[in-house]
């Protein structure tokens, strides 16, 4: 006996050939050959996909549901991957676009260690927060402390590493985490916020947890993760190995065909992501709002076994677009603003203090 | 200073915009920040993306070089992801089609263990090479390890798991492959074919790592694996930790912002592939004929440190089409066959042996 995860794909076809090509996503994603030669009664009843659905959406494309079998899985984060999409994401025509997930995968992935909550409690926030990103890359740790410091002092909630920052010679983990989270130490006892320094993890896991030891050994308790680069199965080892930190998700990689509501809102969720970057419209990206709404929504709604995961629309945010921003994701969200605040340069402090109050003033 | 990695995008654009659009890829592959505030020569001249070329290939669509800085990667295969795509992934109307990388780059990652000669020289062979998978996923060990000895008693070169073949209970990774390794060193004997079985790794790192010592323990000396799954990093230590070892690798999830030509032909190979399997054409998958040749003489043109890797042309093979696909692909190569050869049952052994035949005489 086996749960199943139903997979929603959209399908471009022809009448005549969609119930083939459910069929062959349902064989695809499963025991991938041909199902007539299977007698194992156990392979047909509990590993095989099927076909629950198929609706046609007009203009040429179906909404097809998948039920695969959970079991499948392993309860493992790549192969849950490797199931969903897997070989399918080689189809020309196909994107998955949502998918309901059992108790059982909930239970086996658990979602976010902290959430909106977490996020909110750890700069005793009670509305949206705000966070910016340490750039450009190349730039020696020294500076970037003193720009950390800077900023920190202007009350931010969150300073993440940009994505950019890895383990480049110009400053490595090793030696920027700590100077940059004693900067950010410092500046909270002027500015009276509890900021914090979320550092980008990066390289495998043997280096990924040498990183997290240095962010403990540094009184760091979160940082930044981009999942596709490294892999889910590495993204859930670190997350269910440091329970106590927050983990925001980069979107680095994630275009492709899994639709970005369900990559940004479900999966990310499902894998732990306690706040889930993603691109902001209106910005250097081209999301539509609703797209961006809907991404918020599914991060945030009510689901038994997932705490909610905070939205963080990014990617072109200026100081005037707050009051937009929060009126349209309300307050259940972090708003990162990046290159428009470093290009204030030595008025640094007072601009972001301008961000800050902003996200914080706003009702 | 530093060597650049010239990457080459298809993008949609107008005329009026293409130089803007360029601009932006080279600032969101590096700095990802507005240059104006940037300072330090030492970013502007290396960290900061240069447009190298922008070429019109008409019908809105040009071709966009970047100069990316090599020192952006930190030699990590992950943060070398990042850096070639990453962000950009998200970005509607652009693929990656293409890279040249330079010396330092393919020295950093180094290329195949082994590639084309190791795959021929482990059994013994000089042209085309036969491969087939232990399929469905569901089916218990001692069924797996009958499967793959009636196979290997046809002669056939490589059999590999399913990629569908994780860790699940059914046929747990540690329990199969002991059994279905002996099984086919067995057949080895009546044969006279030293059949290689490749076990599919899965899971995290630790796992993987398990998994290469298992293999070791039962006389296994080459897998498969799945990058886009596990990550580059975890490839790349796995590869690096078992020189020794052949790597195939499984294209699942690949699909995307990145060429598939790129991508099987080059990124696999630099990051280590000895193999490469792709979707072949006339099969199952919709990529054209001239996109296989592509890929397949990709893989195996001529490039200063590193070894030619082979192609892997799978998906709807048949016995019939063995003349026609090597014909197309020439001898470099290995023929894949799946669920076509299953369907044979209790005549497995001998459609096997025809299959081998035919790919072993063809000339």
């Amino acid at each position: 006996m086996t749960t199943r995860i139903t997979t929603i794909y959209r399908v471009k076809a022809e009448a005549a050939t969609i119930e083939a090509r459910a069929q062959g996503i349902a064989v695809e994603q499963s025991v991938e050959m041909p199902v007539a030669p299977i007698d194992d009664p156990f392979v047909l009843e509990n590993v095989l996909g099927r076909v629950e659905e198929i609706k046609d959406l007009g203009a040429g494309e179906y909404e097809v549901r998948i039920g695969l079998a959970s079991i499948t899985t392993g309860y493992d984060a790549a192969q849950f991957i490797n199931m969903i999409l897997g070989n399918t994401s080689l189809q020309d025509g196909i994107t998955l676009e949502d998918a309901i997930f059992p108790e059982d995968i909930v239970k086996a992935f658990g979602g976010p260690n902290h959430g909106l909550e977490g996020f909110r409690a750890r700069v005793g926030a009670k509305g949206a927060l705000s966070a910016t990103a340490l750039k450009p890359q190349g730039t020696p740790p020294a500076t970037l402390a003193r720009l950390a410091y800077d900023i920190a002092l202007g009350g931010i909630d969150y300073i993440k590493d940009d994505h950019g920052l890895a383990d480049q010679y110009y400053a490595p983990f090793a030696a920027r985490v700590p100077v940059i989270a004693e900067a950010v130490h410092k500046a909270r006892a002027k500015s009276g916020v509890a900021t914090r320094y979320l550092p980008s993890l990066n390289g495998n896991l043997d280096k990924m947890r040498a990183q997290m030891q240095i962010c403990r050994d540094n009184g760091v308790d979160g940082v930044l993760i981009a999942p596709m680069l490294c892999g889910f199965a590495q993204f859930q080892t670190i997350k269910a190995e440091n329970p106590d930190f927050l983990f925001m998700t980069h979107p680095s990689m994630a275009g492709g065909p899994m639709a970005p509501a369900f990559f940004f809102g479900k999966l990310m969720r499902l894998m732990g992501s306690d706040a889930s970057v993603f691109a902001n419209y209106g910005g250097r990206f081209g999301y539509p709002p609703q797209l961006c709404k809907k991404i918020a929504g599914w991060c945030l709604e009510e689901s038994k076994g997932q705490k909610p995961c905070v939205p963080v629309p990014a990617g072109g945010m200026e100081l005037k677009r707050v009051p937009e921003l929060l009126s349209f994701f309300g307050t259940g969200v972090i708003l990162l603003i990046g290159g428009s605040l470093l290009s204030a340069k030595e008025n640094i402090t007072a601009e972001t203090a301008k961000f800050c109050d902003a996200v914080r003033n706003f009702s």
